[in-house]
């Protein structure tokens, strides 16, 4: 098996080398600077180990890799325009520095460009690959469309919680791998499997997220620690909270939601306390294990050597545990 | 040979059963709406008419005919945003309806939308169609990103803009007709005929269009005699006359131009009667003539029975035939 790391030196490279047409600028300018901003290209290099993970040359692997993360970055790019997002990785988004017309139709010819990429598979695999990534494409369309909607909505339930958090970060983990092990030459059941492996991880993954935007140590989770709670970002805690608050809790969590002027330091350790009173990080971390379990289990019934899905175990447990 | 009009009918017929999921609401929901705004299938319809030239069913051609309109109405859909347009056949646009974020996202979706559709062909021609669908794909963006530069800039030269209208409009006829030709069997070299065919009598098509929204009959043409003089739109007209025109009319037309208060008969009166001094109407007619001759060029070399070819020329003359 071939080390995580080298995997996304090898995509890095790649991307790196990959060239679009000079002309007309503004069409393809911005997509070389949104792909230089440079991110751990941690899905590409995952579409590669899938593919390494069954016998697969990951050279056959190169280009549908790049296909997910010119994928991932279109969605990025629209998405920012959407979020009025000013910067991305610490730099200019497209749409600021360039303007909104710019991102929304470089953004289509970036889905082109990474169905061009994703074709480059034999014919024998082509339209097994191509159906997964257009269900993919529609899921995280789908989850974008219903996070955008939650922003209007003040009932948000659990369940629809992890439904768009499944459809728009999960499914392209589960997407990415899938392709990657169809490319391997991995039977349909086991690329079933490590879809399902990629879902339930990815979910999460991002169960994680939620529980380190409020616990986590800042000097390790890399973001400002509260931005979800001073945001009023509908999170696995707050729809948590939300639903278990009662009485005075209740009226103080939602003065801290309507509050239009407040100190955010203030708002963040009033928050806190509350999900504290409420046991909402136990809650959020048995979510967070039943989802890792449902990985694991689907990754015991692939059909691969025990040091291989001991790989996978490794992979998911260095994702899963980040410092808190 | 089917009729147009009966394969026009069998388009519509398909579109209106075209079912989309019911959630997420507002991602679905507008790619209905735009759809149902109608229109007269003609991209659709020729994909058909291709495939039923060269023997195909023209029942193999359905969902792929299908993917083109989806394709061309995603590009409407997000060309409408860019353009700030409040209306799109008569009805308000998408971006007004809802708003810009959710036309972009819904876009996203038709486009992949379009992409599935356009799988449903045999496996033995699958890489054939989708690479010319995703050539096609590129070349309207390419298209739309420099006609929004032209506005920015004020040297267009004539060839500058005919690789404009080429990308913008006239790809997208050549592509759909060189799909249906291969969904239909023909041989290679003749669906690169019927693509040359397209490109060369949509790029003839836009050229009329520049013409008769000058010298059109308005109870004909439909639209407002002299809109694109009204808004300075540079079309083959306009970008020929700034070439040609010298000293006192170039004066006058320039000025027309800068102007920002004007009566918009006087407007459409004077730079008319400029062109008509420069001899315009005729130099765009002889480009028109230029590019029609090459469409029939392409036709006569293609392999087909006479009475067949006889059927695509009387098809080019009723579309380049709308009387002035």
């Amino acid at each position: 098996m071939k080390k995580l790391t080298d995997l996304q030196a090898l995509i890095s490279e790649a991307i790196d080398k990959l060239t679009f047409p000079e002309q007309p600028a503004e069409l393809y300018e911005p997509i070389g600077y949104i792909l230089a901003l440079g991110g751990k290209r941690l899905r590409p290099a995952l579409l590669l180990m899938a593919c390494d993970l069954f016998g697969g040359d990951v050279e056959n692997a190169i280009e549908p890799a790049m296909a997910i993360e010119v994928f991932h970055n279109f969605t990025l790019m629209h998405d920012d325009i959407m979020d009025k997002a000013p910067l991305r990785r610490g730099r200019v988004t497209v749409h600021e520095k360039w303007n909104a017309n710019v991102a929304i139709l470089s953004g289509d010819a970036m889905m082109v460009e990474s169905n061009k990429l994703m074709m480059q598979v034999d014919d024998a695999i082509l339209r097994r690959v191509m159906d997964v990534f257009n269900e993919t494409a529609t899921g995280v369309c789908e989850g974008q469309q219903i996070d955008m909607s939650f922003e209007q909505r003040d009932d948000v339930n659990i369940d629809e919680y992890l439904n768009m958090i499944r459809l728009k970060t999960a499914v392209l983990l589960g997407g990415t791998l899938k392709i990657g092990a169809i490319i391997g030459g991995a039977l349909l059941t086991d690329a079933q499997l490590l879809y399902d492996f990629g879902v339930n991880l990815g979910i999460a993954f991002q169960l994680q997220d939620d529980i380190l935007d409020v616990y986590g140590d800042p000097d390790k989770f890399g973001k400002q620690v509260g931005g979800d709670i001073i945001s009023n970002k509908k999170t696995y805690l707050l729809i948590k909270a939300l639903e278990q608050a009662k009485d005075a809790q209740a009226i103080e969590l939602n003065s801290w939601l309507t509050l239009q002027q407040f100190d955010a330091r203030d708002k963040v350790t009033a928050v806190t306390d509350i999900y504290n009173q409420l046991h909402i990080r136990q809650s959020a971390e048995d979510a967070m294990q039943t989802y890792a379990d449902k990985a694991f289990g689907a990754l015991d019934n692939i059909n691969l050597p025990e040091e291989r899905r001991q790989y996978l175990r490794q992979f998911a447990d260095s994702l899963l545990v980040r410092e808190y």
